[in-house]
């Protein structure tokens, strides 16, 4: 199956300084400036990357309610302490996701079962117990089934489970063989798991680090053009990037069940 | 397993009046310009399209030998008139494919047996016996089971056959429906014939008929690159097509055995 690849919004980071001040002095207007253009540029569900805000779990809340207060598309929550996760899912009236858990034990431990308690989707990040990103695609399909096993262990729905293995930077070795990889585990993940599983990637992972801008718009286009044929679901994305987004519509003006027209292009 | 995309240039067709002339003529220079162009912009074999050549089958000797004495790259004959394949079969110094049989008795009959004869790769065409395009994917892949065991027959190399799905105009009725049923065939035809079968798509058609020239080009650059994603091996496209040169190019860069690099892009 092809079906019109989503697109989340990955702007808004703490590692953003604009966020972090925002976020420091609770004051909304910065964080709202993002989310109205995301919202704007066609984002059809908005990232919270807060960090783990070790400190002030609670500030989670006050993200959540500004990004409610603008739209009310569905909002991932995204960070890795389960106090902060837990302020944001009892603060978010719009539809929540996870994101995300791995085999890492605390992930286990504390982050799945926010899931089943909120009754809310969760993205699974394909890595190791203890955190290592696999180097090639049969440890990505290990790793794969053993999350699986681990989320069927909650009873929870099917449908709820997210894969995101993980896109690798270029500039990693090997890291456009990884990719090709995910490329391929993503094609034979609905074989794997024996079910059409649902999937997200990180595009902006591939061409973080160094590398001429003109190239990497391209790069970063033509690999989301790639992810779409290989039967991705959800890009998480810079809504800046104009190419791909470019991209992301004529693909789906191509996987949509609507009559082809060039307006949808 | 994803391989970098094989750029197959579509510029010699004789539906193009200035071929047509230079043909007529036998004047060598127009073919040599545009045979030169596509070597330039990184074409990686030619085909050329002569059409049935019925009265003057002896020409497709003359384009082989214009095309020959300008590059050693593979030449894909294309032609559905036996005896033009067979003049062009007996000139060919370069690698030599033919474009191609199906279904239909006359190809089964007349062209497939060429293949052996010459000991050439051949295109397959997922046509009905009738000539008729199927509508679906499940109609493709039954036509591609069919088309297999006819090949079967002669007793040639399994990396003799390409397949090629044949690319629906977005324009036709479901066009966009039945070529994101290509891009799943694409990916289930190493399962369906239990064997990494070589696939060939003719991008050009995509978009053939009416559009807004700025939205056909980044259509079909982005179905270029799910194509890419899908897993095809080689693109039969119009080496004045920039953007989706450019996309190959990126797709390639990151699905080279090499090491990544920026220059690749």
């Amino acid at each position: 199956m092809t079906t019109p690849l989503i697109v989340v919004a990955d702007n808004l980071q703490i590692t953003n300084p604009v966020i972090a001040k925002a976020l420091e002095k609770e004051d909304p207007k910065p964080i709202v400036e993002i989310v109205k253009m995301c919202v704007e540029k066609g984002a059809q569900a908005i990232d919270i990357n807060s960090g783990p805000l070790t400190k002030t779990p609670e500030k989670m809340a006050f993200l959540v309610d500004v990004v409610q207060d603008v739209t009310d598309l569905p909002i991932l929550l995204d960070t890795s302490n389960p106090k902060a996760l837990e302020a944001g899912l009892t603060q978010c009236r719009n539809k929540t996701i996870i994101n995300g858990f791995s085999l890492e034990p605390e992930k286990l431990k504390y982050i799945l079962p926010l899931a089943k308690k909120y009754n809310t989707q969760i993205i699974g990040y394909l890595l190791y117990p203890n955190s290592h990103v696999p180097s090639d695609e049969t440890g990505r399909m290990n790793v794969a089934l053993q999350l699986f096993e681990e989320f069927q262990k909650m009873d929870m729905a099917p449908d709820q489970l997210i894969i995101d293995p993980i896109i690798a930077p270029v500039l990693w070795e090997n890291g456009n063989q990884q990719d090709m990889g995910i490329i391929s585990l993503i094609r034979n993940l609905p074989d794997l798991l024996g079910f059409e599983v649902a999937t997200i990637a990180g595009i902006s992972n591939l061409t973080s680090g160094k590398g001429p801008k003109p190239k990497k718009k391209i790069l970063e286009a033509s690999f989301t053009g790639m992810l779409a044929g290989a039967g991705l679901h959800m890009a998480l994305m810079n809504m800046l990037h104009h190419m791909t987004l470019d991209t992301i519509r004529a693909c789906n003006a191509l996987s949509s069940e609507m009559i082809f027209a060039w307006d949808a292009v």
